[in-house]
């Protein structure tokens, strides 16, 4: 009986969009429920000084990056464009997977958004993508995006922020098993042995 | 026939510790010619404006990283405990490096050293304690000290660690096949195989 896994992710993330791919993957492969965690880097980023991602503050950091992105991306079949404008804007794609945190549809439109962001150019800030993002899925766009700008549901982004925060999320994605954290794209196998097995090297 | 693998570490850098010792062992099994390049990451930390570790600088990053690395190190069957000082003043450790670069010996000074910072508690900063490293491998410890301090090799640790921030290089370890760069213990598996086939996955 595995554990579930959280998978805390933010779509302007570059290393959140293989992961999630795999997670979407893996997770049903080894039978390891997924509760999803969208949740904001900006305001994470903004408590330790920064104003944007560390990738544009730190410009060999972000120049290795892009490039890490490529290969990994190749090696894992994914396509990859980089986006004109890095970071996007995520708040409203954001609300949206809020909404949809526990609906069958999450792992398809999460997918979706990542791949308009990383791979197909568009401007995932903009409505008009996210509604032509929800449409192409078969769902009521302008219903679900009336819902996630609704006053129930816009809270629940900064709660989740707030509680990444203070759980000491500093990127994305970031797992949780319990309270077990593991950050990277590069964690998400030892998260998934740790959410199957427990604790398979406890330390 | 494969490329050479260069390893760029830094004797205070974490992951460099798991993954020197990883190097080590596999290069030689899968016949792959390992150029150690010993530098510093102060200077290039210092370029970014930051005094001291970013692990110490971001709290929540930092805490992560000790966990993370104990994970990995049970995972990897190697001893690990936290340095009561970090980052160790490693200069004159890398000097020795330096000397060494293309020593027999130098794989199992280097992997000593790893040891006594991040397993043994010992302060690699101090000479006493290098001299009890080189003289527990078998060396004439003296003279290579002296030979280290010495004003033809001096030189040679700036030398590396200006290359390695003309070449990009922004942490440890970080490793070079030709102009490829890959960054972390994490892609030390994803460089190897890039030594060996020149490019598995060319993109």
């Amino acid at each position: 009986m595995s554990r579930p896994l959280e998978v805390w992710f933010e779509f302007a993330s570059t290393y959140s969009y293989p992961a999630c791919s795999r997670v979407a993957r893996l997770a049903t492969d080894q039978a390891v429920p997924v509760v999803w965690k969208p949740f904001l880097l900006g305001p994470i980023f903004g408590a330790q000084g920064w104003e944007t991602s560390p990738f544009n503050l730190y410009e060999a950091k972000g120049r290795y990056m892009w490039r890490d992105m490529e290969r990994l991306c190749a090696a894992e079949g994914l396509p990859f464009a980089r986006p004109a404008v890095f970071p996007r804007n995520t708040v409203a794609a954001a609300r949206i997977a809020c909404l949809g945190e526990a609906e069958p549809w999450l792992p398809a439109y999460v997918a979706a958004v990542y791949r308009a962001n990383f791979a197909e150019g568009r401007d995932i800030a903009d409505p008009a993508v996210l509604e032509d993002i929800l449409a192409g899925l078969g769902l009521d766009a302008p219903a679900i995006l009336d819902a996630a700008e609704g006053a129930d549901n816009r809270p629940r982004l900064r709660a989740n922020t707030d509680e990444a925060m203070a759980r000491g999320v500093f990127g994305a994605p970031t797992f949780f098993v319990g309270d077990e954290m593991f950050w990277g794209s590069d964690r998400l196998d030892q998260a998934l042995a740790w959410a199957r097995a427990g604790a398979p090297d406890p330390v």
